[in-house]
């Protein structure tokens, strides 16, 4: 299956999820099924495929990713957080069904990704070990969150920062990298991949930062130049625009070079050109 | 160990579950730590016993219940849903920390519920089923308390009222009643108990109606009059004070008789206390 008709297939999957009989159930699938890149389930099913996981264990795992990430970015579109009103090219979801169902949406997605996750159909020992990373992860990601909130309008130090987006951005793309060990029983890559995917996570959300600095909404698919706004302490706020993008791509490169050595052949490629 | 020992054992082990060294963190633990009546860890431990299960197993059920329900209340409180200032007898989370740190509290403790959860000693097939029921369960109350936002200022026929107490309020209690049989692998058991907690959840939830009512501030540990202040459509409003009470009455002797059926005796003397 090619990239495109694996998201296809998992957008109709996803679609199937949600009832819509409640508005919250509404708010939820308005936001799920808005058109996101879907990049943490594309990833899931490429480091899958490279490992030989059978393609029936990919799909909850890579449908549970997505629903935790969209909850994570409702809650952080929040006037009381990030207050973005714009988010994947249309309005928030704060904004079509108000600040109370997408506060229950956001919760609402988040129990859901565990709901699916646990319909993986995988022996229980594996099942529990993606429970765990899966808990555990999503928790990081909050606190990240969290961090980001309790950094704005102060002072920070690039360490401070890089730590806060090993766990807001990194530790879910750790749960992605790291699946395709906990299915095939490889446990003897699983830090391996998990520090890979807190590496990747760090590039990528610098590159986001840069696309806040210098994007267009119209192509960002979000509000721009909220950082500065906001008084974000950003690793491009700190280091200067030139200094970050050295930064990112030594990121990237040392993220290449492991995946390489795994021979996570069809990972590097989609990375390759998710970078151009 | 009597309730009050279990009590004091299950406050100690929350409070050495969280760090404190994120604002977030701080906001978690300040919700968690407060005095609640942990009627939900008491009710587990009270199950378990009686059902024979170990007593090692059940601290991380017992916890994780209470950490979800601890959640809820600080989402439901916050202004853009309920608008709550008080809460277990002190200001609400948002007051203290701000919105958008109550947000992400609420997010945090959810999270972390899943992560303690999974911490359980038990097999992996009953951990799966312990995940199943808690993500189903908690992914029902999150629906509920959505539909009581979505029914408020509207006209609701009880039906629908009662529904959305099965979910919002009788769903965790079918955890609680349920981790016996889970942990006994008495499954025979588990629908009989889903109900019986479902049943004493709408029984719970009209009690809290008639205090919200008829209590003060200062008994009830939250903001009184609230129901009537916000429109909300409640058993008590539509059934009228006199009629709910027998209704209550009706739906506490059916959960007493079924609990005496399952000799579930250490559970009937609570609820027997709890009721007076």
């Amino acid at each position: 299956m090619n990239n495109e008709g694996f998201v296809k297939k998992l957008n109709e999957k996803m679609t199937r999820l949600i009832n819509k009989s409640t508005m919250v159930e509404q708010a939820m699938a308005y936001s799920l099924l808005s058109a996101g890149k879907r990049i943490r389930p594309v990833l899931i099913k490429l480091i899958c495929e490279d490992m030989g996981v059978q393609e029936d264990l990919i799909w909850n795992p890579a449908m549970a990713v997505e629903l935790f990430h969209t909850a994570s970015l409702i809650h952080d579109d929040l006037p009381q957080i990030d207050d973005s009103p714009l988010r994947r090219g249309r309005p928030s979801c704060h904004v079509v069904f108000g600040n109370d169902m997408a506060i229950l949406a956001g919760d609402g997605l988040m129990l859901m990704a565990f709901c699916v996750l646990n319909q993986t159909p995988a022996d229980p020992v594996s099942k529990s070990m993606l429970f765990d990373l899966f808990s555990k992860s999503t928790y990081d990601v909050l606190i990240g969150e969290a961090m980001d909130v309790e950094f704005t309008g102060k002072e920070k130090d690039i360490n401070d920062v890089i730590e806060m987006y090993r766990k807001k951005t990194g530790a879910l793309f750790s749960f992605c990298f790291a699946i395709g060990a906990i299915l095939m029983k490889k446990l003897e890559y699983l830090e391996k991949l998990i520090n890979v995917g807190s590496t990747f996570g760090v590039w990528f959300q610098i590159v986001d930062d840069l696309k806040d600095v210098s994007g267009k909404d119209e192509n960002v698919g979000k509000t721009t130049g909220r950082d500065k706004a906001l008084g974000k302490p950003t690793v491009v706020n700190i280091m200067g625009i030139q200094e970050a993008k050295n930064f990112a791509d030594n990121l990237y490169e040392s993220v290449i070079v492991q995946l390489k050595s795994l021979s996570l052949n069809k990972v590097v490629d989609f990375l390759c050109a998710l970078r151009e």
